[in-house]
């Protein structure tokens, strides 16, 4: 990182628009410290800063930039301009900011572009949102299977610079069917006269185009694979997803699951830039549905009114008791949806974690028994202990069946166990409290549960 | 993935204790994915499986197992099983393995094997667990500073069988200072006679093996490195962490996060693996301190014990009105949290954010307070209705507020915004909804707020 002194010293020179100050200041900066620091600049600042670099470095820096900022940039250059960065943009990277502009913006552009690079957008440009064909790159190296060591090295030579790695070549017939992969490492470590055919690795994890990003990223972690490549229906190969795009979608989907289980629905923007009615829409809906799930505990409540009545003090432990049940719900639930997510628990484990999970919260429903027991002792006299920590029990154990079992549900339902699990368990656990509580209390305290 | 009916072979031949069968079953089936297959298999037949494998792919496979399966497993072995297995793992994978054994075994072991192996371990199982010093590997490959391109990749394939990676070569002088970094694509491309000295990135992102292998692994992300090298405290080089070992930690990070926010505390293990007494440790802790935050929200409903008396109605809104508090708070610190951690915010965006919540909590309050106003007329006529809408529009913007706001918090003071964000907004929030709720209600049902 660089010292806030010089953040000063750009700003300073970007307000100034002084070319040459910019150049000094950027020179030697890598090109993610350039973006970061950026990130809170006007379009046409951050166009001035960009313009001070080197062509190559100029993209490098754009497309570390957060996709809001790429298109709010993108709209204030002119056809010429921008035609000339996207010249020089990784192909994955030029095809992403190709589907945000506006359609406009992109008829106007196209003309300006060579053909092959026409070409290379409408092919990566033409995927859907989250598939592998949207992550992919089409500059990759490959190799004829008859070439010897020798000859395959001094291809990827030639090759280098206009690939997004020569670490992984692949080896193709005439018709782009993919054959084998070969390693550069296995290249340089093999006799020059040795041909790729023999020294390909044929068993090749591959994808289709249409399959999910989020899959071909957790085959890359699983298997430390450098890339993986990517065909389509006919087993040509048409691209390949590198490990740096999957280490930014493992991100994504963390972050996606993260705002799932806080109910807040997948947003597909940086939160710093998500604008006010982005958020609002992401964050209305579960909040709406959360309320009718809530109504439910109010209408257990209103079950019980004479109860209440009659014994006010009650009251003063509901919000306690639901809140535990919700809680080691959560806790669970939690618990289950990243296991599920990581692969550390499937569908099958089920019923082994059923049973766990019973003995772990009925030990965690007796000590918070034991705990409240003694509140109520204080509050209420030992009925109401006696009623409020049978409850706790009760309900810690509720919500911790709920919380694990849910998420299973879910993913047998093929639905995102992340999606509602935590707030789907914490309502059916308040509910479930409610009813156990003042049933029980109902009971104990020999008065009718429902008035008659 | 192999098939179901591959599945049962490999269980009734490790069943049976059959060589052949075994050795027929795994050939050529990756090793990650024979790990996966053995995860549910006793450590004595996950061995079985292990023996009929070639040398190099017994290690390889172990190195994929579980850490709790490793160590199962090594203590069923002898000496001379651990020691040839220890023998062929890489070089982090045997430091984490050797910290995780019993003393007893470790002294064992120790003499079993060479002395450049012993020295090895010994460096690498120093660190503490969490820093990069514990994540690196001393398999990297060096070369100094005054050799040509050709000798570079001369040298780089004699090494190749030991490294891990020879795609980053490291320049360092005679007291193993780092001078540089060379890429193996930088030496492809370069002229046969150009020297490495002249090749070599000198503007390399280190760090020390003290430091948080976290802060390592998002600067691997940051900047798309293959390996990032880790210096000792005279600058000299001691090892380096390459890009799968970032992904695995950024894995286990997002994990931990998640736990935290589901107010689990930080689970040092696959939740698949980890034993009753465990669990029960990492959820109790919140558990209890949550019964006590909400026995706050119970006493402030004691305050007004008086007025629920008379208009038992209210207590039908109450789960609903602190719930959406609740829920509110839970979003915006799932997105305040989150948004901290991939660094999407920095904690000088505190005011930025403040305002724009400000705004989003009052649109959400607007919506939820005119659902709730419907519900309100229905069940308690219009001046409950009135108090329930005020009460909702208010405990909203007082929830997000608070969920933006504790995170940002918990970063000044230092602390992980991930721990306790959530369930403390939620208890915050629920106080703060009791107390809003039968103080407005005292006030519009003209009722004294505390009984004297």
């Amino acid at each position: 990182m660089e010292s806030p002194d010089w953040a000063e010293r750009l700003t300073a020179a970007l307000a100034e628009d002084d070319p040459d100050a910019l150049r000094e200041l950027l020179d030697g900066v890598r090109p993610a410290d350039v973006a970061d620091a950026l990130t809170d600049e006007e379009p046409r600042a951050i166009w001035r800063a960009l313009a001070a670099l080197p062509t190559d470095d100029r993209a490098e820096v754009f497309g570390y930039l957060v996709p809001e900022r790429q298109v709010a940039l993108a709209r204030t250059l002119d056809r010429r301009q921008l035609a000339h960065l996207f010249r020089h943009m990784s192909s994955d990277d030029r095809a992403d900011l190709f589907n945000r502009l506006e359609p406009e913006q992109q008829d106007e552009l196209l003309p300006s572009l060579a053909q092959a690079e026409r070409e290379d957008i409408r092919l990566l440009a033409g995927y859907e949102e989250g598939t592998a064909g949207a992550l992919m790159t089409s500059e990759y190296a490959t190799l004829a299977p008859d070439l010897t060591a020798a000859q395959a090295i001094a291809r990827l030579r030639l090759e280098a610079p206009d690939k997004e790695t020569i670490y992984q070549a692949y080896v193709i017939d005439a018709e782009r069917r993919l054959l084998g992969t070969v390693s550069l490492r296995e290249l340089v470590t093999a006799r020059a006269h040795e041909r790729v055919a023999d020294l390909m690795t044929t068993d090749v994890v591959t994808r289709r185009a249409g399959d999910g990003q989020e899959e071909v990223a957790s085959l890359i972690s699983k298997y430390d694979l450098l890339s993986l490549p990517i065909l389509d229906d006919a087993d040509r190969l048409v691209g390949i997803v590198t490990y740096d795009d999957a280490m930014d979608v493992a991100e994504e989907e963390a972050t996606e699951d993260f705002h799932r289980v806080g109910t807040v629905a997948a947003l597909d923007s940086s939160v710093r830039e998500a604008g006010i009615p982005l958020l609002y829409r992401k964050r209305v809906g579960w909040l709406v549905v959360l309320i009718f799930a809530n109504a439910f505990s109010g209408a257990g409540i209103a079950l019980f009114e004479e109860i209440i009545a009659a014994h006010v003090v009650l009251v003063f432990f509901l919000p306690l008791l639901i809140a535990s049940s919700g809680n080691a719900g959560a806790q669970s639930a939690t618990l289950t949806v990243r296991a599920l997510a990581t692969g550390d628990i499937r569908p099958k484990d089920w019923g082994r974690m059923l049973g766990r999970e019973l003995l772990v919260a009925v030990l965690l429903g007796a000590t918070m028994g034991l705990i409240v027991s003694a509140l109520g002792i204080v509050r209420g006299g030992a009925e109401v202990a006696f009623v409020v920590a049978s409850t706790m029990v009760l309900v810690v154990v509720i919500g911790s069946l709920l919380g694990m079992s849910l998420p299973f549900v879910l993913e047998r339902l093929r639905l995102d166990p992340a999606t509602a699990s935590v707030p789907l368990v914490t309502s059916l656990a308040d509910i479930a409290g409610v009813l156990i509580y003042f049933s029980l209390a109902s009971w104990a305290l020999q008065i009718p549960a429902v008035p008659g």
